[in-house]
């Protein structure tokens, strides 16, 4: 399974970082966790086609070098976990998970044991220091619906899950497509998955880098747009049911050391790459941004009040950071498609791979290459 | 001129209302003043290429009759009036004005004026009747910069424009393009201007309708897309002077007897309307989006505190929703840009209007039609 | 141990309901869950002095006939599980829980077990119908951080704690202080814990009832104001560690039928009812406010696109609204603190009660009563 | 008239700077002006009982050198003008006005042009530099309603009173009560008007200040409280007409240099002040809250993208932050009232001068000094 690059069917205004992913950002990392387990039909524990997904910032302690973050909702129809106080710090504590929807809780509550594992002092204090608080710790998790495929209702995924899904974490070439978070989603009526995609931003004055990682579950199949073809209206799944709402996760990183209000201004630009693929923001859909910079960092305890800072002024440089995302989320979208091969699930529902010739001749049809 | 349904090379899913139009929403009346005058050189006092555009929810009395709404902010770099009032109590009171950057106090101020002629004891009460309170009004305005072609730093609209806009509305069709506050805008390196669409949601209980109004005032030439054909790519204006950021004003309206937090969900769907048609939201852009229910009435002074009210289940129709806004407001930006004929403005400023011969040209090499 | 209205110090504007509850909306339910377990030194599974309160908005299936809520962060500084789906939807298909920090995740997981028991299609869909979607379901829970008594890292609070505090709910009285997700909370320095409080509304067209619950967690001893009087700068508890900082979770109900938007309206009046006892909103503090109208309903299903809904136009009775709410916040806080006994936890860490003789002996110096 | 320290009624935590005034905030400046004219009956253009109040940040082009700000609304029942652009790019680009609701329009077209006076090329751009762009500028204006004094309707305040309150801008005391846009405010009953006051934070590490300045114009009689005494329930103004709603501006100023999600923090404390009075937040009032850093520099036309910045690590010292702003927000109220002579105002509509020696004979009935 080819990603969209090297189908030759598309374009970008930006270049891409080396790998073409949200780890061309310096220093963060993914893991997934995958599990595929069980044939037919449900059992009331399988079959489960469903996974989990770590987007590490930065290889240190994330608990005591903090970084700056941003959360924005285009449609709030989730269950996500952390939100709040992302909105009220801006910033991220912890890896960022991403699971099945009815698996948020379980994830979340892993993702607080390796924390603690890490700070043992979280919820007890520093009692021989004397010092005050009984520090919290506060786990962001996503979520897509993997009902259709995986036996949702039995929430499989837990803190082994997430341990081997951490073990796994590495910076480098990202694993897309059924993998992961995306190993039961599905995408504009096909199997979706997880993408990734990053843009360099010009050399004015300095070199950004932006990635974006989705976790792809949403649209009807004769939504379907890749660089403006209207594919779905030519390239139909198999007949099977359908499943009309859906949802996205998407997760952008970079490496300009914006503070939450400027990553807030990324996150409101996810939308446009979103809709670039066809999609309509379905009512049932649950589309959440989490946007980090891994150079803002805040410490857990710092020892000063004040401390210098590099800022950017954004606005010179804002229309690049905005192009970048709305590139980047476009082509993960694509990437969690291509690189997603057929999916036999519970009960026998089937999601098939979206088959790239075909694309290929639509878009050709089209004028394209 | 031809509107983009005239040109054959766009398709929609869902049927538009019989005028394509803001005003297929019935009582929704549109009224434009256009003011052009003086040419060549900046004098301190004109040229003028602007104007202002009113959007009238219904016919009767609107700030006795306040209508349904809500207000999103896509990106905030804009000056509109009214949004904090209508975020708190959900409603209209007065019209909305389009108009230019600059001018928006001034339509603001005509707009108070003009609901004061109507409801003379506002700022002053009842005293005959001991009534308490001193009525206040929130006149609703958004803007986007004409800068380019006419002396935004004059403001020349005021109360005679907006009153000469509001005996200029009707119901019925709508003038487009270069005409109200569309007259001095700028829109992917082409005039821009107003445009409309509207759409008819299927029979599924209820025949609702959307209809959308956009004042077009963003994007680079190259970012151009029609129906997915990268027409900026080809299609190109005479050489001068770009302006990198902009902005766009969006209005919808629906007969659908939707509240405050359903009207900000259908808000929220169109920025994936603006993104089809190339967005990809610059940093300087003022992108806003009001919407109303012409049907959610709230009397000013209710004479009981619970009423029998409809209220719409939106989950199961709610898709449908997000469609009808997302192809009405990519339709109405087609429109503001087909509709606009050139226009030369201060200092011999010129921006071209988009040739729809080129469009079809470059649509049908696309494979469109 | 009294409530505050048996001390003869405090009045309020408006009347209590019977219970002075928030159980005195019509159909609200209570439940506790107190876990107090261990002495001594933290073994690494306790002590433990925490627990989980539920509040039931109706006795009916929450999920098939939600009810109308909204949110409001005053302080994000928190872990509180549901906030995205209810600001999206303006609906409530659990019941609230609210335990300590650190055990959110597990109680939100609990809370799906249970709607999935009483809803089997959750995750799954109707597979005999045919039907589509793969339903999700959102639970709500809230917390502050109990990990100066408790053994906040273990985790204790799980499926069959939260199964014993539904079966533990009821309408009529409320227990109050030490129990439930109040059994090791600190306020002011004192013990906190439950308090609850509610108010009718005059009979102006509508005897709407509003209460209140807080789970009270916040605040250091000499800010506490009771009525006015600064009775913490007179009566502190012994010497022994403090806690900077804290939170408080705020459970707002009511039977008037408001919408999503208006019952974001009497969330925002909560923090006006807790400035009254003395807080200045701390930087660590979570701070969050649920409000649900028992009497607006939203079936999972609906039949029909549209229905009949009793609206309340609510300005005529807006300041009623507001002045219940803060009277309620402000009243259940004290009572969360003078029902609160003395509680040694972990490590010998000791909360003492909140002396009620004392309390009154400052206020009658202060000339109350 | 005194303020309120000099009746020895009233203590704080906090230390206050050497004006007691938002002006202790190095640089900001202060400017009044007032319009009182005509008597007895209303006229249609009279009489008045009005003004505009000017908050400038720095004596220098807050165009060229904008701060860093942001905005927060506790009930958005009123006609602010700009604050989308604040929450968007987190930054102040003129000096705040404040003044009668009716009469914003006016007072931000006059704000527009004097930042025009000074920056030319807003609305034209550079054209001999061949420079892109038409700045634009984002007025921001508070208000409330002084209906009851005032012809409001007529509007009177424009560009001649904007530039007489900047003429009268000056660092150092500023004058409180009936002035500015306090001229014809009403408060708990009484003549409201302008306050001010200011707090310093405790030498931990930095020295920073805080400053409050109100616009006070909300609440019934029997509502006000004083340092937690019912004063409201013994000293009542003459009888007369009511006004049951009523609105606050608060603007906070601070020479830490927060950034706008700090500064946002700030604001959300305000309420906490504003509940110390008696407010329950009426329904019908807008009570908006604007906070700015002088510190935290913005250049209009940054040359470069990245730069140094001061950062503010808040969680350390954001309770002090917290304690600064609802000491000096309940103290400003209080100036704001006690500073305030009786006013008779159109149809000879009268608002009495809360008198300071009722209010210490009450304090001390209940056993304030």
């Amino acid at each position: 399974m080819p990603r969209i690059r090297e189908l030759d069917i598309y374009q970008s205004q930006l270049p891409t970082g080396p790998h073409n992913a949200i780890t061309d950002v310096a220093g963060v990392a993914v893991g997934h966790f995958t599990l595929i387990a069980g044939e037919g039909a449900w059992t009331g524990h399988g079959p489960f086609r469903t996974g989990v997904t770590l987007i590490v910032p930065h290889e240190g302690n994330v608990y005591e070098a903090k970084v700056g973050a941003a959360v924005h909702t285009i449609n709030g129809f989730g269950k996500v976990a952390g939100f709040e106080q992302v909105r009220e710090l801006g910033n991220l504590e912890t890896p960022i998970a991403l699971t099945s929807t009815l698996n948020v809780p379980r994830v979340a509550d892993a993702l607080m044991t390796l924390a603690i594992e890490q700070n043992p002092h979280i919820g007890l204090g520093f009692a021989a220091t004397g010092r005050q608080g009984y520090a919290s710790v506060n786990p962001v998790v996503g979520e897509t619906s993997d009902g259709f495929l995986s036996d949702m209702q039995a929430r499989p995924i837990g803190l082994a899950e997430v341990r081997a899904a951490l073990a796994d974490a590495s910076t480098g070439p990202v694993a897309e497509g059924v993998v992961g978070a995306g190993t039961g989603t599905s995408c504009y009526g096909w199997k979706g998955g997880i993408g990734t995609a990053s843009r360099l931003l010009p050399e004015r004055g300095h070199r950004f880098t932006v990635g974006a990682l989705v976790q792809s579950n949403f649209g009807r199949a004769e939504e379907l747009t890749i660089a403006g073809v209207p594919v779905g209206q030519h390239v139909q799944p198999p007949p099977g049911r359908r499943v009309e709402d859906g949802s996205i996760m998407i997760v952008l990183a970079t490496d300009a050391p914006l503070e939450a209000r400027q990553l807030g201004r990324l996150c409101q630009r996810a939308a446009f790459g979103l809709a670039r693929t066809g999609s309509t923001c379905h009512g049932g859909s649950g589309d959440f941004v989490i946007a980090f910079s891994t150079t803002n960092r805040v410490p857990d305890r710092p020892e000063r009040v004040v401390g210098e800072q590099t800022a950017v002024y954004e606005q010179p440089i804002m229309s690049l950071f905005a192009l970048a995302v709305v590139e980047a989320v476009e082509e993960a979208i694509y990437n969690s498609l291509l690189m997603a091969r057929t999916v036999v699930g519970r009960d026998g529902n089937t999601r098939h791979g979206l088959p790239a010739d075909e694309v290929v001749k639509v878009m050709r049809r089209y004028g394209r290459f």
